[in-house]
């Protein structure tokens, strides 16, 4: 079969044995497979995410020493099972599936983990317990979005919301947009979003946010401050020397993943404010912790979700309470994959571009 | 009056005018006033602590254009009042309060503010309505010690316990002992506590710690995984891949307050693990945000106390319900100060330095 492989930075196409379903397992094709931001974080700094995952644990099973094939945001459909398999549903059956391969060894990573190739080739193995029948007529691409949209499912849950914060989204790349359809959907707002990008902007409003902001022209904390005054005595003051009765709570959402963002959050944050981290940010990062003690904030790091908020977020998506349709803004077949990176490693006019691994027409 | 000033990195002694107490203001002098970590860090970083004091607002009006008196853990006695007060304790009452003077511009911290001269100088002005008495028959030095221990028990507040965590404190200075005494307290434990000191280790546990650690030959993270294993199946494991339902609930006390600690404390926490950062780090700090995110780890940063708290903490004491007497291990009057800050910058066998103001006797 046809595969993109990533080794030590660098990403090419190739001829690659298919794979064979292990005990458990079905083989599928890769429909459709959404390219995520770690996936370039992993591509530009393969050594530091190889280290930082090996170091804290988990599933991303990642080395240099072989090829691995990227993707984990993928719609498939059954081509055969193999053994110890109950072969529930009929080869041609649409199926979305946590990215994660339940093994001897333990769970590993679909798509960041050597021996678990991902959905930026023709062919995958995936665990079939873990199978989710896609509904009838929901496009593939939707389904793809499955993955992506359940980290902002899972944030905004992990964020525990009271219903009466005035939450911030910083950045509106894919894991920002989710975060702002979640927060829609959990009835929070007004949501505020800030981004650089006009059209990243465009597709906040398009995913439900109340109102964007444009960094480079305005203050996202001020603007926040100014929606999140109840008290008007208050705005004579500086933010952090405002009490927390003068404003509604603040949960800001960093969806940026770039090393000093954090800071900033914390610098823009009122006292006693929550931070949800949903950025993932390889690098190593440096921040003042006395900004966060003398306001008291608190830091929630999120990853990924249950099998259930994806699940969930399946359902939403079929039942239109999620409308991922602004969200693919380009498609590319295998040999467009690298061209693809290079365009969304620099800003910003794409969200989320979908790799059709049977298609053979080059980027559009 | 005499009094220990600070400017610009520098500590000397000198004749100061004596204070006047304003509007609803008493006039106290300074029995005792233990050294905080916070003024080491205060003399050693002066410009950061006033550069990030001024980002990140707040009461520290901390300035370098005239010397500040700092000492913020103080045990007073009444000697006059200003204008509008109430008169309501004679002359000669011992007396506790917040280390806050409320004010035309805002109520100030006092020790770290040119203009609310602190407790390492014979006379203070205090605003009379903070002043708590003093229980007759409680030591000075030990009324003294209701600041720091009050740290403690709204930090051990903060962490919102559900009885059911293993806590583990990083660091046994004072801020470290005070939280070690609170978690006795909310009756949580076994309290695990872990510093390179011998000397700071017998005060864990004279403070209450069940279990030390010596960071020098064994590590805290997995002397705290032993204690936190509550199914026996998981130990084989990684501790990061540990499933929360073998082990309690973490949380951590970062009690030191040095760079580098808090990414100690993210490395060694469990997947889920809170960590609450007591510790005040005045330096621009380094971490690598994806060990957070791997571990959906929650930093809580925590800061001071309420007034209520600090009443509660005297009352404690006061009671015997938290035993402050292991904590003072020197005095010292205020020509002594310098060479008392020399003694606690440098590991470790000193907690508590109090220093007594009217006494001139040098340092003992």
């Amino acid at each position: 079969m046809r595969a993109v492989l990533m080794q030590s930075g660098r990403l090419w196409t190739d001829d690659v044995p298919d794979p064979l379903p292990e005990a458990g397992e079905a083989l599928v094709k890769s429909l459709a497979c959404g390219i995520c931001g770690s996936d370039l974080h992993a591509l530009k700094s393969t050594d530091e995410f190889i280290r930082t995952s090996q170091e804290t644990g988990g599933a991303f099973k990642l080395t240099n020493d072989s090829p691995v094939v990227l993707g984990h945001e993928f719609c498939a459909e059954i081509v055969d099972y193999g053994p110890k398999t109950s072969k529930a549903w009929k080869p041609g059956t649409r199926v979305c599936s946590v990215p994660a391969l339940p093994g001897l060894g333990g769970t590993v990573a679909l798509g960041y983990s050597n021996d678990a190739p991902g959905g930026f080739a023709q062919l995958m193995r995936l665990s079939q317990r873990l199978l989710i029948r896609v509904p009838e007529g929901l496009p593939t691409d939707h389904a793809a979005l499955t993955e992506p949209m359940a980290v902002g499912l899972h944030a905004v849950r992990k964020a525990q919301l009271s219903g009466e914060e005035v939450p911030l989204v910083v950045g509106c790349g894919p894991v920002g947009l989710a975060v702002i359809a979640a927060l829609k959907l959990a009835r929070v707002g007004p949501v505020i979003a800030a981004d650089f990008s006009p059209k990243r902007r465009q597709l906040a409003l398009d995913m439900g946010a109340d109102i964007v902001v444009d960094p480079g022209t305005d203050s996202p904390y001020s603007h926040w401050a100014d929606v999140a005054t109840v008290d008007e005595r208050g705005r004579g003051l500086p933010l952090a020397e405002r009490s927390r009765s003068s404003l509604k709570p603040a949960v800001f959402f960093e969806c940026v993943g770039v090393p000093g963002v954090i800071e900033q959050l914390m610098l823009g944050a009122p006292r006693e404010g929550r931070i949800v981290v949903v950025g993932v940010c390889l690098q190593t990062d440096h921040f003042r912790p006395l900004i966060g003690v003398n306001k008291e904030l608190n830091l929630q790091f999120v990853l990924g979700y249950s099998v259930a908020e994806f699940e969930q977020t399946l359902t939403y998506i079929a039942d239109g309470a999620i409308d991922v349709s602004p969200l693919v803004t380009g498609h590319t077949d295998l040999d467009g994959v690298a061209d693809a990176f290079d365009r969304l490693a620099t800003p910003h006019s794409d969200a989320k571009i979908m790799v059709l691994p049977w298609e053979s027409k080059g980027e559009g």
